[in-house]
């Protein structure tokens, strides 16, 4: 059969001569097996020993895998030993619990696994076999997210190299610029920034703390408003919990700042850190991470993630659907290593989070809504050239569904608006940043965090506005000279501030 | 002598008979005396041998302490040896530093210090020896630093218990009340706030949200925009090196919540986290603990320190002074532990945090400006029933300057807003809120942050407006009932949002 568990389970006691275990062994595991296989395949207990305190059984299945007649069958011999014999079933480990199953195609190099297995594969077929798998282990079916986990690694193989998804959709018609200049070199020079303290973050001055919120007003006036999106202030920690059920922490764990508490707040306990600090005028390091927890959460990569936990286990009114909320006040943080320039792909950003959860059709309705406020935005007071492409988001990436282009798609999925940075060399070759994009997920976060609709089905999705994007994208096509800007721009941006001057 | 330093020097080689030791060591020891201790004091070199490669010293003084001297000695020594023998100082190591000291008071308890050291106290006289004191130690002034430890150790056992430094100001009319209950309990009762997914840290929904923000606008509008003052936009996480310079590290290293890095942003160093999450469904603690750096940075704690950072170094134009800016972008962690409370104490808060830097007159005028503009809004438009007091801010109790009461105190220090909270009882006996200060701070962080004026004395104050403090204050005060509100606050609020429905 395709599926074979080897098991150990360990007794209280050995069983007294009185028990019928040759009639009582396989009658719990046909009735173990009945009710977790049932129709949907066969299963039988092969083997099966008994040896003082340690019965050995090994099942066997086609169809389900056995792990649940397993856990099933310990629960009852439990029962009725206990019964019986006062004796119980104090443990029970897998063995050796093997699986075979296909791959979408052969591996190309080796695949591995973090935890004890044995693997090989015979073309597009793949025999797994867990080791030592834990009762947790068998209860929690790592052994279906192993073989998930297997098949993805082997569909990755196949993609990798392959370019990531992009179709276009539309474009604006090509613009004249006659700045050419990098913006943020351009403000570093007139001293409107300073690169911050730590990776990747800034210190805007007045000039460019009063354009960034002037990006902000316009987003907030021109496509939230308008569309009836409300305010919201979320926390800006976000936790594992919430991080898991997303996905985000199996997708992105190098590209998070993680965050540590104290392990106590007692300032007596403090009392050898801060005399260290007082006598060295240095943070010594040993001492710090003596006092300090291991990483307990995550500084704001992504909004959505806590405002879906906000909503979970609620079921939300007709009169309040589809829901078009915003936050502003979490910061964000990415950790970008070597791809951080400037002030278009930082460590820290400010981002306007809409989220929107509603029936399908009225998301697909609120998106072309967006879209429209968007492109008025873009063509009629930033004046950008800009394009919107259908790309495939990191969750889609993710479970291998890359590259898909049926009618789905492009109901769920993402789209990215780009625009042309100058600096960076002609339009058709040069690369445009995306500084906007637009998503509809399915289902897949109400679902993840138990949000449901008073009636029928609950999608959601999300339009993060970035704003350092934006002003990065207007001032790279129209420059740092208020002269030279639309006057859409500037009669949002009225009297530019006298910013500080320094001798 | 009061202070004696028995040293060790290590050199590269044994000296040749030709050397004219007994004339060198005196020689350049009384010159390295006379340069770094001079009229200041008294000093002498009590001893020295010369035993192979090692040459002992003892230098002893009064009035300025003599390691300056042995620096200036090790440094001389190298150079002549270097010249006329082709030996250097290796390094050297003072294995015993005896310093004489008054302390304040006599100890009630025993002193601690965190590097190798013999204390004794006689009365209010402290001896304190250092025991194998590095080259860094000695270049670093370790020896100032743990005498000054000491003698606040001692300062702050004597103040230990006594109330901290509070003396009323003014204050307004008491004002009738008929909410007596706790509005975040009401609030949790109405679904407007849900108590985040980590600690201490609060989701608002959208009327939630909008109350906060229309505190926001009413502080921008009523007292910020009208004072001249000009946003600036900050990175929120604080460098340990500011923290440093700022005191606070030292301080309140026990109510920060630290920033660690990923050690690395490639996918494939993190393949084994991510498989385990990925089976596991859990966050592998050991694995993460393995994959990022000790905390590196804060969360942001207080704003003022990172702008200090943003102009050290710098010279001011007087046309930019007095200088008004102020942040709104940085989120505020402190972490709160026992002591969190509702929306207001927690360890996640909105502040708008203005600074301003200038002559101290012009300072003094300002603060006047700023008090009559808090008032308006307090009486005018939340119509509180509030009190001012001085107290003592947390540097100056480091400082162990508590209680003073002298004229240069009132023009440096702090001054606290405290509104009375119903729900906490009579108001003669409860304890009120701060809710709102304002401090002069002198050129204590223009000094440590190098930012100078184009002409005369800096001086820097800042006056943290933290909005969930206002909200509560207004809350507890007033109800969550909009009828019941002063009309001008409901004039800025407007309508209030619909809010969320659930089922």
């Amino acid at each position: 059969m395709e599926h074979r568990l080897e098991a150990e389970l360990a007794l209280s006691g050995t069983l007294p001569a009185t028990v019928p275990t040759a009639e009582l062994v396989p009658r719990i595991a046909a009735d173990a097996i009945a009710r977790t296989i049932g129709k949907r395949g066969e299963g039988r207990l092969a083997e099966w020993t008994l040896d003082g305190e340690t019965l050995r059984v090994v099942f066997e299945s086609t169809g389900p895998r056995p792990h649940q007649a397993l856990l099933a069958f310990a629960r009852r011999l439990g029962e009725e030993l206990g019964k019986s014999a006062k004796v119980g079933v104090r443990s029970f480990t897998a063995t050796r619990y093997r699986t075979e199953f296909p791959l979408d195609a052969a591996p190309t190099a080796p695949i591995t696994l973090p935890i004890p297995h044995h693997l090989t594969v015979d073309g597009m077929l793949a025999t797994l076999s867990l080791l030592s798998l834990s009762e947790e282990g068998l209860r929690d079916n790592w052994m279906d997210r192993a073989v998930a986990l297997v098949q993805e690694k082997v569909r990755r193989q196949t993609y990798q190299g392959k370019e990531q998804y992009w179709s276009l959709i539309a474009a604006s018609a090509p613009r004249e610029t006659t700045f050419r200049a990098d913006p943020t070199e351009e403000m570093l020079k007139r001293l409107w920034v300073r690169s911050g303290p730590t990776k990747g973050k800034w210190y805007l001055g007045p000039t460019a703390a009063h354009l960034l919120r002037t990006m902000e007003r316009i987003a907030v006036e021109e496509v939230l408003r308008p569309l009836g999106f409300q305010e919201v202030v979320q926390p800006h920690h976000d936790s594992f919990d919430i991080l898991l059920r997303t996905g985000h922490m199996e997708g992105l764990p190098g590209e998070f700042y993680y965050v540590a508490e104290p392990k106590t707040r007692d300032p007596a306990a403090w009392e050898r850190f801060t005399d260290l600090v007082k006598i060295t005028r240095q943070v010594p390091e040993a001492e710090l991470a003596r006092m300090v927890t291991p990483p307990t959460a995550v500084s704001c990569y992504a909004q959505c993630p806590t405002t879906y936990w906000w909503l979970s286990g609620r079921t939300l009114s007709l009169e309040s659907l589809p829901l078009k909320i915003f936050d502003r006040a979490a910061v964000s943080n990415r950790y970008e290593s070597g791809g951080r320039h400037g002030l278009e792909r930082v460590d820290e950003f400010h981002r306007i989070e809409p989220v929107y959860l509603g029936a399908p059709d009225d998301l697909i309705a609120l998106r072309e809504k967006l879209l429209e406020r968007y492109r008025h935005v873009f063509d009629e007071i930033l004046e950008l050239e800009w394009r919107t492409a259908w790309v495939t988001p990191f969750y889609m990436q993710q479970s291998g569904k890359v590259g898909v282009e049926d009618a789905e798609a492009r109901v769920k999925g993402t789209i990215d608006f780009e625009a042309y940075l100058p600096y960076r060399g002609p339009r058709e070759t040069s690369e445009w940043l995306e500084f906007q994009n637009l998503s509809i997920v399915g289902d897949k976060y109400t679902k993840a965090f138990s949000i449901k609709a008073q009636k029928g089905e609950l999608w959601s999705g999300c339009t993060g506005i970035g704003l350092e994007r934006w002003l990065t994208a207007f001032l790279s096509q129209k420059g740092l000279d208020a002269p030279g800007w639309p006057s859409g721009f500037r009669r949002y941006a009225g009297d530019l501030p006298a910013d500080v001057r320094f001798l």
